[in-house]
């Protein structure tokens, strides 16, 4: 087992831990985008949402509200990202599921932005109706 | 009501709806960041995550595990960012919970970076302790 995150998870590798239960352990990112910033990962090891049962995945994210509001209250932070990477292109560095608690604050290094993608009408609503076939 | 996605999720305002159950509808975004880009919209009104009860919470995000296996089988992406916004500062732009799923692709426009900010050890631990006296 080379997996980080499973080091963690079972106390192999030392982590500044906020939360833990049967399930996930919730640890500070040691390199963090802002003062806050945690990360909710899965004890068992799933690569990505998609390989995670549905319920554990429900789960994980109830556990990520939870801690996003002491977050909140504990840095006083202006917002939070819920944020869950799937992929490498998707800015996975860790393939073992986990979400980042991101606080925002004024002037910060975050970017998140998306926009500039031009899709007819007609192309929306055609793969509308394939995501519908693959529900 | 003013709100748009309480519009939407009641059928006031037309969408390109994928996906519909008793406490959420999943539309396309008309702005898409790329083809296959769409929201899970919680139908009753909380302004943020931190509003909603936790176990709603927990449902919106299996849903979105569940269309976003979808999107990812109908576009045949090569990753997908689960994002949810809360806050101004954290690119929320509709002040109505909802899950972005962002299919990613090579090349597309999506930028999604956050890095740069220097925390030595001992402010971790710190904030730590106080994000857990806080829960």
């Amino acid at each position: 087992m080379s997996c980080v995150f499973c080091k963690i998870a079972n106390g192999e590798i030392p982590s500044i831990s906020v939360y833990e239960d049967e399930s996930f352990k919730v640890i500070m990112d040691i390199n963090p985008a802002n003062l806050g910033h945690c990360l909710v990962i899965c004890k068992e090891h799933y690569a990505n949402i998609f390989e995670m049962p549905s319920e554990l995945t429900a789960k994980a994210f109830a556990v990520a509200k939870k801690v996003a509001g002491a977050v909140k209250e504990a840095t006083d932070c202006d917002g939070i990202n819920i944020l869950q990477n799937n992929g490498e292109i998707a800015g996975q560095t860790v393939f073992h599921f986990h979400i980042h608690i991101l606080p925002r604050v004024e002037g910060d290094l975050v970017n998140i932005h998306f926009g500039g993608f031009n899709a007819e009408e007609d192309m929306i609503k055609q793969i509308a109706e394939d995501i519908k076939n693959k529900l």
